[in-house]
């Protein structure tokens, strides 16, 4: 009997591990078959209100677009899809209990371009969240318990467009998120409306280009009522900026624990709002840029007295630069005016009015003409003069020359010093100390054998330092030595 | 008592005019509130899961995505958005219970681009019904109950990318949506799995570009099985094409009552597929496109011998033209081997390999040389020698001239109908007859005084007709009656 069994055992094993090949073989293909809680339609797949718990395990790889919205999940970990998901664009996650994403989450799905993550229970958004995520261009955060965005959290997200994180607890602006030339460049929808900001930065969103602005939405928040904010949006109001022209109504402000509209600040006594003029002097250059609430439009401007301004044009002092700015090379009296942009983009069309005050007088104390070409030029000009007033001009001591008269070492010292890089002004020092002298200019006269033809020095010789009769002997070098006077190196007297 | 009654009868008046004023007043502005069963985020209305029987009232203009998922709506009439919303880019209505929608529900939302009505219960697609789309780009109709799509339903929509019809009840192929230079120029996925096709139009879909059969899903129907469409498959697989590559194994067809897998059809004894190469003829002009699976790549053609051919060049028989496809001006010997495609896009790289075989002779009997001018001109001259023919050279009649021989009418009018356009060959028809004769070619011999100088038709004239010895009598023109024979003009005999 024990053969037979023998054989039985070898063909369970082999049964077996055929089977097992056979699965290894299976995983190895594509997965294709579309999950039992979703509805399939190519590469859609719709799960939503399916009561998951977790998402559908083995995904097949084409997906495009993923619903999972109003389901029961709860945490997105690393490992939410075993497949690696190249091909989805889209990433419902609404209406379920988020309430921890991995940092890792999506790394499967690089090439994402839309995300909503609404209607969750997210409280932080840790930093380098969204890093993967280099294409999306849309994330929907609304209605989620965020308190804080962490200034990194949006980091290396180049293409985001739209990011709406309306309905959470943020009370700091995310301004490195809107800062011109900041981490997001393309963004040009933020919503912040109803959340827990009380302070912005006012000057910052001031100079903001109009079309962030345009999308910056901030009603709904308990922000400080003050007039610089009642002037921030009654520009926006003037600018017709969606962003406060859509919910005029709902833009409120805090004061003495009270809500104010921001337009209706009464009780402050703020200024009217004005749009101000273009201020210029004679010869100034001048760049006025046309701020649309789009950007990518074509822009044109109009002179004052209807004139199209032309392109970068040689010898013309008005130019539209590539940017669609208007540059003025120098600003002349006849340049003042109203000048308009129509601005043409794809959505709709804008026309911006703005008005150049010219002054008729040029404004003095430039920067440029304070340059250190000119100081220097100037300071060496005035050293040469004050050298030679003093070999050639020199007050009462030159007519005295004939009457030998011991002069003071402190006068000496003094008029030595005088062109000296080192101070050296200390009557104290006495001629005793030779260091002393180490940088003052020498004037010697010819005498002695020691100094050579022409009362040049020799070098090599060395000069005696008079002890005692030399301190009284007023010295003078002939004229090439003045060549030294702004030399370092020190001549041994 | 009664003149206070009066005076509060005049304040109530006065309140009610009032508080009508106000109301009047307040509706002439924009509305800005957000709808109570919605939640909303600046431009987005999240009104899903809400059990709405109707699409909430009064929606503010400036919304850009409305999701209405998810609830009880169940007929989309013309008036559902008394507001309209130039900015809704997204309309979700998936998850209803929609039968109806009115040719002009979409007319308030010109700018749409997303919509999605899947899972409903629409039964026909009425023509013209997404016409007002015109930027729509994605339409989802997935799980409803289409039977029929009308061929004019989705005229105008010239942005249209993506069609989701999966999983309905459509029997006919909408040839009209694919067919290139058609409706949807830009139409890239059309989704049509999970229907109920039997019969597909393939010599048409063979010819579609790959761009478009990429796309194209065609999965889960219960097609016919036979061979041709077992090789239109095999190509698509060759090609590695998605549409077929993702779903192999949901790929069905139906014999005798089962459902076989396309690729496993061995009961029919297909040939293998395999890739047929280009052929042509000494001299000939050819054009092999490079047919990617994406639209707008960049495209190199490599030659068989690893060098790149170059653009539109002067005097070069092999080119590359504007839009990517290779071109033999005229092919020669040299030119056959495998020619390799390389093609750029923005998702991913193709590589696609042509060969050709070059016939070392000329193809005669081109279609361009039997063209309607040739034709035409080589059966005037025909037709103008057989005249000559029958004038100077007839045989015998003409030497028999000189003997009186009555002719029985039978071949007179055989004789004289032999160029006329209308047939009139009946032997039966006499000389009794006159209408017989109308558009007959006549020959007159110059013969009793009815008749002009040099035999001409005298007009006004009536000719005596023969009535008993006329039959025998040979008639004969002058030759510029001649002139006549193509004419339709009657001539009265």
């Amino acid at each position: 009997m024990q053969p037979p069994r023998d054989l039985r055992g070898l063909w369970l094993l082999l049964l077996s591990l055929f089977l097992l090949l056979f699965e290894v073989a299976r995983a190895g293909r594509p997965v294709v078959s579309c999950p039992a809680a979703c509805l399939c339609a190519s590469n859609i797949l719709s799960c939503s209100k399916q009561q998951l718990p977790n998402v559908p395990h083995s995904l097949p790889s084409y997906t495009a677009l993923l619903d999972l919205s109003h389901n029961n999940l709860s945490r997105l970990r690393a490992e939410w899809t075993p497949t690696r998901l190249t091909h989805l664009h889209s990433l419902l996650l609404s209406h379920n209990h988020l309430n921890f994403i991995s940092s890792e989450a999506f790394s499967p799905v690089p090439n994402l371009r839309y995300l909503d993550l609404s209607s969750n229970q997210l409280r932080t958004l840790d930093e380098f969240l969204f890093s993967e995520l280099q294409v999306l261009e849309v994330l929907l955060l609304y209605n989620n318990h965020i308190m804080a965005v962490d200034r990194c959290a949006f980091d290396d997200m180049a293409q985001l467009q739209k990011l709406y994180l309306s309905q959470n607890q943020i009370s700091r602006f995310p301004l490195e998120l809107v800062k011109e030339g900041a981490k997001l460049p393309k963004l040009t929808l933020l919503d912040l409306s109803s959340n827990k900001l009380k302070n912005l930065p006012l000057p910052d969103l001031q100079k903001l280009p109009a079309w962030i602005k345009n999308g910056l939405y901030l009603h709904n928040n308990p922000l400080h009522c003050d007039c610089e904010l009642y002037q921030l949006f009654s520009h926006w109001q003037y600018r017709q900026l969606s962003s406060v022209m859509d919910f005029q109504e709902d833009l409120y402000c805090m004061s003495a624990k009270k809500l104010h509209n921001v337009f209706n600040l009464s009780f402050l006594n703020c200024s009217e709002y004005k749009e101000r003029a273009w201020e210029a002097h004679l010869g100034d250059s001048l760049t006025i840029k046309c701020d649309t609430k789009q950007q990518g439009m074509t822009k044109v401007w109009v002179t004052p007295s209807n004139e199209r301004v032309l392109d970068e044009v040689a010898n013309s002092t008005v130019t539209v630069s590539k940017d669609g700015s208007l540059h003025f090379h120098r600003v002349q009296i006849e340049h003042g005016g109203v000048y308009t942009c129509y601005a043409m983009g794809e959505a709709f069309n804008e026309t911006l009015s703005v008005e150049l005050k010219v002054y008729n007088f040029t404004l003095h104390g430039h920067h440029d003409t304070l340059n250190t070409a000119y100081t220097t030029l100037v300071g060496c000009i005035l050293s040469v003069v004050l050298v030679l007033i003093y070999l050639y001009l020199t007050p009462c001591r030159c007519w005295c020359r004939g009457v030998e008269k011991p002069s003071s070492h402190q006068a000496d010292s003094l008029s030595s010093s005088m062109l000296s890089t080192t101070p050296n002004h200390d009557p104290m020092a006495g001629g005793d100390k030779d260091d002393g002298f180490d940088r003052r200019v020498a004037f010697l006269e010819p005498a002695g054998p020691a100094q050579g033809q022409n009362g040049k020095l020799k070098p090599g010789n060395t000069l005696p330092v008079p002890e005692a009769t030399g301190k009284g002997q007023r010295r003078m070098s002939d004229p090439e030595s003045v060549s030294s006077v702004f030399s370092d190196t020190p001549i041994v007297v």
